[in-house]
């Protein structure tokens, strides 16, 4: 296991004191950063050139060997975990000498699929221009170094969702040493290989693993800063159960004029039942959906009423004549969602036939809120498709099944877990309060909740550790979708929070 | 323009006197037939291995070069047409000396599109099995010729919809020929390559070329024979009207998780307004969409009732729970119909992301029945998506339309035309039930109208003349979807109708 010795106390007083005014120059982690921004930036790059949506761990092996010899490299221990069948996962520890906390950090590696067409430049051949618009210029990285300006965005899969904070927090602690500097803690990484897909085998390596991620605080690096630019820390992440659903139609696919009066259409079936989980305004109305679910107390009401105003900017910028529910963003991340993330039966366009089609398919996504239990979900839905009239299977049907039936669903559950919150008074999440106020100047955003879905139950409750949410990246990075990117600025940011953090972090007694 | 002599009267009525007895071996179109049979079937694999899915002129091109060496070889004279941007049909003609009468033969080279990943072999390399399974043994076209089992299938794109029937008519004038015989009349191919697409141009050509299209009767040369087997002669087809819909979200795809509940999903919206378009039964909801529409009368619905009932093993074979509408296959086709070909919307399965989609589209077809007129179903379905607090637009939107309206519908028509319907007691249709009649040895069904859409009222009205549908492919051809097939048992017989329909025609008055 590989140690930091710490400095002695009364330089590191010293060297943290200028963090508790506004950040300047002289500061030895900004001093740092701005020296070898170009090394940093070409650093994440390298990385985000690995390509990450693979659906198997062998596809995952290449970013596991990069993450491996980055973390070597910093003198981290690294231990690969892989359960059975799954994709690998990495856990990380570095010990510091003398320190009597541990902080565990918790980001992921891999990307969200990259079908989308849209995409301007492939995702896996990263690149960065010089401002916020998807044709800005380009900066060539392979060229000679130039001053990077703080609005460059890098272009590419995972450039923020989720491999920006693991290079942030490497370099955050390159910084330190670099500065004589060393963590006021023991470090753990926990990299997830497999969060996009719900992160299936987390629950029961952290059990596995138990000891070796015993830490003071888990400090979740997901998800992007408000979309006003301010940064925030919150308090929660929503949980997710995905589901695919198959409705079947003719077993061949048959002339629409010869009998589409007689053979019902699976594309309209399904699509009634669509339309049937969730009303106009966003509402699922799957009947007991939001049984047991804690809506926002008087104290998250008022955190959630001092976010800033991005509404109205946002709805011009995605160009949507109406929003949902609450006026305001935010209020809407508190309950929980349904979303229909794809729909796909024949073909539309030049390519339509005049069939009806043999099967349709969708792809739902849902949000899960603290009090929403996931079997619960899942049964009441299974429940509510019955209730529409459907014989529900998990598996491909036998003709036997299709003929003796009036509508036969399909519906295959992905992994997922439950939503989670803690309160804004937690002695863990004051800490990084304060880390994050006295590397930016001023005090970050307490948001109650991030819309996203990270395993923040799963670790909490699984370690039994307060945990908190720090997201660095910009809002407007497309995560997810095509032309995912980062701010620089952001990666700068998150750098000097992450090194804030693990100069100070004294457990949150203070 | 090109003769064949007519026979002296005398030699003409003796060789057409067989063909009033059941028919037998001595009969020389079947005499014909049975020697040729590899070189029939040679013919039509060459031609269905032509592409003819093409959506332009270009692509199309070479399936007009092909039709005009056949033609040629036979005598005809071959007038190429094509409307400015659409794809070429073609008039073929043949006077025969002596004739008083002009029989009219409507066909179609075009194929539908070949996207449906179920084909076992390429849609373009027609493949010969000996027997009604897919997977039945191949028959090697290249090879030496061997004796062919009546149940043997081509497969291939427009095996049957609708190349079949071109090289049936053609075989049936060598037929004739070859025993001697001519035409009791004139003969025009309308051969149209643009029928898939809803025949866009033909109205136009129909006016352009009246002169030339001048014909006693005019029989359409599509769709299959009664699912029991039994040839039909049809009285009517169903019109048809496409539509594609794209439903927008928002500008760019956005997380679901912080998005979701704020940010209107398209394909859930789209889900809706398809889900209220027609009911459980099938029977279309647009109010205003069956205006006019002209049922069965007593006595096409004793044609109707008359049908050999396929029902419950068409059921099983498909593999469906339930039907909609009238048990009665046939009873469903006098009633318009509205399809959903295809929908599209973000990604399923492996390749869905976490996202709201930004668009979501939908492919719409149409059966339009006699009393319907196309411009009204268009008028009262967009208004009945105003209705449903859609804004409806021909185009792209631009940014201030999607901002300033709820919800965005863009609704593109495709070209369509209305449904036709005769008496059976019409001297034509008459006329062709006595050959047909004649050729097999037994009376066809009646039946008052196709399921499938041709532009028969287009051809009726435009040419102000009488029309008739004859098909003749097997009716389990999976036209338009994968594995499209024929079976050769239809060909020998499409080609004993068409001669002894070319033989006898009298214009009905007989």
């Amino acid at each position: 296991m590989s140690m930091i010795r710490r400095l002695p106390l009364s330089i590191a007083v010293l060297v943290a004191a200028p963090a508790f005014a506004a950040p300047v120059k002289a500061d030895p982690v900004r001093q740092y950063r701005i020296a070898h921004e170009w090394e940093i930036v070409r650093e994440l790059a390298d990385f985000v050139a690995i390509p990450n949506a693979g659906r198997t761990a062998a596809e995952m092996e290449p970013n596991v060997r990069a993450l491996d010899a980055m973390l070597r490299r910093r003198g981290f221990t690294v231990t690969r975990i892989q359960t059975d069948g799954g994709k690998p996962s990495i856990i990380a520890r570095l010990d510091v000498a003398g320190a009597r906390r541990t902080l565990g950090f918790y980001a992921h590696f891999d990307g969200q699929p990259v079908s989308q067409p849209d995409w301007r430049t492939p995702p896996f051949e990263p690149v960065l221009r010089a401002g916020a618009a998807v044709d800005a210029p380009v900066i060539d990285l392979a060229g000679k170094p130039v001053a990077l300006p703080p609005e460059a965005r890098l272009y590419g899969r995972s450039a923020s969702d989720d491999k920006a904070p693991i290079v942030a927090i490497l370099r955050a602690m390159d910084a330190l040493r670099a500065g004589g500097q060393a963590p006021a803690a023991n470090v753990i990484l926990f990299l997830d290989g497999d969060e996009e897909s719900g992160s299936p085998d987390i629950a029961a390596q952290l059990r596995d693993h138990a000891g070796a991620l015993k830490a003071d605080l888990w400090i979740l690096c997901d998800g992007p800063v408000h979309s006003s630019g301010a940064q925030q820390v919150i308090l929660g992440a929503r949980g997710v159960a995905s589901l695919e659903l198959t409705a079947y139609g003719p077993a061949r696919g048959l002339h629409s004029g010869h009998y589409g009066n007689w053979v019902p259409n699976p594309a309209l079936a399904l699509a009634r039942l669509l339309a049937a989980m969730r009303d106009e305004d966003g509402v699922v109305t799957i009947p007991g959906f939001e049984d047991g679910v804690k809506l926002a107390d008087a104290e998250e009401q008022r955190l959630l009423d001092a976010l800033p105003a991005v509404e109205d900017g946002l709805r011009r910028d995605l160009r949507i004549g109406r929003t949902l529910g609450s006026p305001r963003l935010m209020d809407g991340v508190i309950r929980p969602a349904l979303n229909i993330r794809g729909i796909s039966a024949g073909a539309v366009g030049d390519k339509a036939a005049n069939v009806i089609p043999t099967r349709a398919m969708a792809s739902i996504d849902m949000r899960l809120v603290p009090g929403q239990v996931p079997d619960h979900v899942r049964a009441v839905t299974e429940r509510f498709f019955r209730d529409q009239g459907w014989f529900v299977t998990a598996r491909e049907p036998d003709a036997e099944t299709l003929l003796s039936h009036v509508k036969v669903l399909r519906a295959e559950w992905g992994p997922g877990y439950p939503g989670y919150r803690a309160a804004a008074s937690a002695p863990g999440t004051q800490a990084v309060i304060r880390a994050v106020t006295r590397a930016l100047g001023k005090p970050p955003l307490v948001t109650p909740m991030l819309g996203g879905s990270i395993p923040m139950s799963v670790i909490a409750d699984g370690l039994a550790t307060p945990a908190v949410l720090l997201p660095t990246v910009n809002a407007d990075n497309a995560q997810h979708a095509a032309n995912e990117n980062l701010r620089l600025r952001n990666l700068w940011d998150g750098i000097d929070m992450f090194a804030a953090i693990l100069r100070d972090f004294d457990g949150g007694g203070r």
